[in-house]
């Protein structure tokens, strides 16, 4: 068989996830890492070939698929845009105001290119959105929540690290159970931003820092933190390096819906993660966009997609005969 | 906006919750109901016409998309086949193992008919299956759970019925916690049928009746109870009629993987359905399956699909663009 021959851009966090989540799919292979930093500072954990990002456009023969792993907030609406005028391409873009413009900016390029560009996959957006569509489709007479968490929020992380005094942090979102709970009772509640989910934020301080102030900087802090309860905890260096270096997260996406004789019935899906790493996960979510991307080019199919627009067995490395017999 | 026209063949729970469902789905009307009874034995809840099987042809210029509610054991594998030549249309069609040979027929009419068939909607298959495809292809290291209920299984009833000096039973399929906290613990366990579920039943026994004998005929029944630890209560004909005369279900698919560095983090991707009506959960999936039947066929496909075919915008009302903007 011959394999998909995928490229990541980008490596962090999630673009060594995807070199990981790639030794796990027995249809593809990794042909190349790219990356903004010099190629001799980057080391793969394989002998996988690194190159700069200039030289990308010159290996477009030689990679079926390219996985782009920068930020949203200033990698991606470049980085994607450039690499699908030349590749099918997968991206993990997360500012949902902007997804409709980065739509738009990245499907004209790939139709004009032939190319297929997945963008938005991960788990939200990605799987959690996929869920709040199928649920609403289900039911259209009923109500969504998204929780999310327990898990770090990275944001609310660099967030507290800016405050003087701050060694480091890492700050964990977690679901109200009761406000959970409420929910999977199917009582559609209305829940107020507090309500829903609480901080909790894990501090090592500078020596000799005020921690009464970084404490009340912390749990003021207008968008991040000023709408909810907040827990502060100082602890140590080791204490953090022993316990928080890991980027758990998850979540639930939950609809509660009503059918039947006078609305009398009522229906639950619940669709949840709970995932010790966060960007290993969305790089399996990538890699299986990545074959999704592959097939439908091959099938002719160009321009920018979503998970809503594709057909789930392209995703999945067996035949659709096989999907039948063997998950229906 | 111009509706899409539904028709309902078949009019038991499924066809009457599919009645139901419709009155939720703001882009559809019921056009029709069929049914293999006269039509004058048929109440619908609507004022909407009733005809029999054998008008069914006549009206195929009438009716978007049939959906068809009979059974999978007899009514599906005929009433599917007939239909194809003349409508789009969906059924739950639900014998696991003979999904490949129900698909290969009814694609063949699909295809010379020029029409959509989908077949197999509901939960299981259905979104279970559904969900079993997507995290196989996010996880590809990892283990397959699925528990049903709690909720009534209608074969399990049916079978206590038969049996001598037995007025009226349900029988309930209860997941064990305890499988379900060690699965959801990420451990990977190899479960025993014993220990994924058990059985608890609600008897009305004739007066006078041999309690034990029925219980232990209960027991004993091979394929039904035989393997499960069964429980079973006789009750009053009223307390029947007062507890247990609805048709709840539901169930969990999870999906425990790992991935990372030697595989050392797991990711649990777990999706729940809590339902206090069965068939009227199924209505919901085949009702927005109608919905993708008739946009497929609109844009010019024909042939069987399944869930596993259908890009999951076809299945909600609104439009990409809103879809994108919305629920991404």
């Amino acid at each position: 068989m011959e394999k998909i021959r995928v490229g990541i851009t980008g490596y962090g966090n999630l673009g060594k996830g995807v070199e990981y989540a790639l030794e796990n799919a027995d249809d593809m292979e990794l042909a190349g890492i790219f990356s903004r930093r010099s190629p001799e500072q980057i080391n793969p954990r394989t002998s996988v070939p690194v190159y700069s990002m200039q030289q990308a456009e010159q290996m477009k023969d030689d990679i079926d698929v390219m996985i782009v792993c920068g930020g949203s907030a200033n990698d991606l609406p470049v980085q994607t845009a450039q690499l699908a005028a030349h590749f099918n391409l997968v991206d993990s873009f997360d500012t949902h105001a902007k997804i409709p413009e980065h739509f738009s900016n990245v499907n004209e390029i790939s139709k004009n290119s032939g190319k297929i560009s997945i963008i938005s996959a991960g788990w939200d957006p990605g799987m959690f959105s996929l869920n709040r569509l199928y649920s609403q489709a289900i039911l259209p007479n009923g109500s969504d929540y998204t929780f999310w968490g327990p898990g770090v929020s990275q944001g609310h992380s660099d967030a507290v690290r800016r405050i003087e005094g701050v060694l480091n942090a890492k700050q964990y979102t977690i679901p109200s159970e009761e406000a959970l709970n409420r929910v999977r009772s199917g009582e559609q509640p209305q829940l107020t931003v507090r309500e829903k989910h609480t901080r909790e934020c894990f501090v090592v301080a500078e020596k000799g820092a005020d921690l009464d102030r970084i404490e009340n900087e912390i749990k003021s802090m207008p968008n991040y933190f000023a709408d909810y309860d907040t827990t502060v905890h100082f602890i140590s260096k080791d204490e953090f390096e022993a316990e928080h270096m890991g980027i758990p997260h998850g979540g639930v996406v939950l609809r509660t819906g009503a059918t039947g004789e006078n609305q009398k019935h009522k229906q639950i899906i619940e669709y949840k993660l709970t995932l010790d790493s966060n960007p290993e996960f969305t790089a399996g979510v990538l890699v299986a966009c990545a074959r999704a991307a592959y097939r439908m080019n091959k099938e002719g199919l160009c321009g920018c997609k979503t998970l809503f627009d594709i057909a789930p067995s392209y995703l999945h490395p067996q035949s659709a005969d096989e999907l039948r017999k063997n998950l229906l």
